[in-house]
């Protein structure tokens, strides 16, 4: 059989994960919480699966549910969405960023991703027949090239894919980055899909900027969250888009047919547990003594560094130390130091090596403390 | 923003369980089980949500799910499946058909659909650049008519797609449509996705023949199947695919970007639960006594039909009796009579109307009885 995506190979994150696994090294690859969620969280879960809500839900997801995000929006952005129109639950933020370019992109259309990137974006891409066109992130801040950006644009750009808080870089989007994408897309038909799932998690009182909260952007964008990476439930597959009605429309046509409904049990338990709002606007500040705490660690290591502005991860340099390329670098910092990492080359087209690994620092401080202790050694 | 599946409006499903809702009618429209899974299957996932187990699962399942999965194929067909290499577990079953498709479809390729089809498979392959090419089944016993379906086949036909037992028509293959769809394909390069979601549901002695069953079509055939129909559990929304190696490794580039993977502590639940076979055994002999009930009771009722073979749907006849359009029949039904059915023209592309009914027969029996009740009123 001829594959339809010859470059893909077994992801980074399972090759990482398991390297870790079968060295005893500390995993701070691939990205999820190394702690579990609220006791409270899986109660609720239990009770619904007992009082039998165990069919199919509604495909657009749970009304409530629905009704809860369109107040989580209200209290962050001061925006008032229509959660019967605006609001679809889907099986996890992949899915919702997969369901979104296949709403938009055609055959032959092009779709502008701003590298590092995901590495689900250009296989969604690819797989509905678009053309990815790569722009590069400014070194060493990571922030927008935005001449880059508007040289890039065409007749045929039909989509940009942005991402912020940023994975890997951790790089918070600003009013002006808003302002200017606004501009270069106003007169053209180009779609947004933005990857928010760590709205968050953002650091030393940076502020994230859904795109959302531009008004010509709002009626462009699709905005793809995840329940798992705020609640600390990877596991649970659950996300959701955030798009204006005719978008929205769109992007339900698409997703009735991926998967058509998400886990029922589960969508209830989290309607109910966001009623309070302080479960998961106490975020921010649970993350910053996290990555205060491995930057500080940090310091005594040979890395060089700026601190993530948001996101659970942490780019670090190492070019002035080694020539090793940065898989290289990965793979012998599991086997000998014991820490486990992602090699940033993985999220360019073309596995450019920067010479920076990825590092997840949403674990426990124990954890982290210790894989501090090891990565001091020299490399 | 330009659609790309214009056609589609809201579901039939949501339409028609809603039309239920609103008018207190009994629903037997929507495919899904009026009981409840059983509570040590929902014991355990409370045990997994405690135990922690709440992050990613590997990509392709949990591995003792997949080993259950293995031996469950070795039970009932006397196949050793490798569990690490040629079973994928995923966010249900629409999910496994829409990511087959996805894997082998690409644009301009011709797909056969057996009509009437269930409603997801249209839009996969028109998704992915295919275009559906429409065989009828035969009427009225709704077998395959195989000299429409070879005189289909063209240069360009690159998949079909099939469907045993049957939605909506309880049809289920024989050996000689096996053999027959085999001596068909056997000398171009066609693929086989094989919806096998009622496997466990077939009446009279009658036996599921899994097209993996068959040594050359198991070499072609992604096999999609569902936990939610064989646990009562359609809101976990998880299902699995069998193909041999090569197929998998293709099927899982695309369920690693379409949502990656799926919910850990019911994936964990469920292995523990598939440790004892006569959980999933039982069910021909479960719901053959709801099939007799409901067909003993269709005698009292204006209704035409012959029992269906398998699967958990009953098709009625009524062109006898009314010249309205089994759209407007279904509705009359629900808002008149209190029951809710399918209209079986949403089923073809063309809307092609036999005046025939769907009833799903998943209820309990004294449901099942006050629906038989309420339909044996004249029409
Ligand atoms: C879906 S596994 C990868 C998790 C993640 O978001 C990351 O590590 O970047
Ligand atoms: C996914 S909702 C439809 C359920 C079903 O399989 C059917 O009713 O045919």
């Amino acid at each position: 059989i001829n594959s339809k995506l010859p470059q893909v190979g077994t992801t980074i994150f399972t090759v990482m994960s398991k390297l870790a696994a079968d060295n005893k090294a500390i995993n701070l690859s691939q990205g999820f919480p190394g702690f579990d969620c609220y006791p409270y969280l899986q109660d609720l879960v239990s009770e619904y699966l007992r009082k039998g809500f165990n069919q199919y839900a509604p495909m657009s997801g749970v009304e409530d549910l629905k009704n809860r995000l369109a107040e989580k929006t209200k209290i962050l952005y001061d925006i008032q969405l229509n959660a019967e129109e605006e609001i679809t639950v889907v099986s996890g933020a992949t899915e919702a960023l997969y369901a979104a370019v296949t709403a938009v992109v055609r055959n032959g259309d092009e779709v502008i991703l701003l590298e590092p990137a995901y590495d689900s974006y250009a296989p969604a891409v690819v797989l509905n027949g678009g053309v990815p066109v790569y722009v590069s992130l400014n070194l060493p801040d990571f922030s927008v090239d935005w001449g880059k950006v508007k040289a890039a644009i065409t007749d045929k750009t039909r989509l940009i894919m942005v991402n912020t808080p940023h994975n890997p870089c951790g790089y918070v989007w600003t009013q002006e980055d808003l302002n200017t994408l606004a501009e270069l897309i106003k007169d053209r038909e180009i779609y947004v899909v933005s990857d928010e799932v760590y709205e968050h998690i953002t650091f030393d009182g940076k502020k994230h900027l859904s795109l959302m909260t531009h008004s010509l952007l709002r009626e462009r964008t699709f905005v793809c969250c995840s329940f798992g990476k705020t609640f600390h439930i990877t596991g649970w597959k659950l996300g959701y888009c955030l798009a204006p009605k005719d978008l929205t429309s769109e992007f339900r046509k698409i997703h009735q047919f991926l998967t058509f409904s998400s886990c029922t049990p589960m969508q209830y338990a989290l309607a109910e547990y966001m009623t309070e709002p302080s479960r998961y606007i106490y975020l921010n500040e649970f993350y910053q003594k996290k990555r205060d705490l491995f930057c500080e660690g940090l310091k005594n290591t040979p890395f060089k560094f700026t601190p993530a502005q948001g996101s659970f991860f942490q780019l670090v340099s190492y070019g002035h130390l080694s020539e090793e390329s940065d898989y290289e670098l990965a793979v012998r910092l599991t086997k000998e130091i014991g820490v486990a990492s992602i090699p940033v080359s993985v999220f360019y087209h073309d596995q450019k090596d920067h010479k920076m690994l990825r590092f997840c620092f949403a674990k426990d401080e124990e954890v982290l403390e210790q894989a501090l202790g090891l990565l001091s050694r020299p490399l």
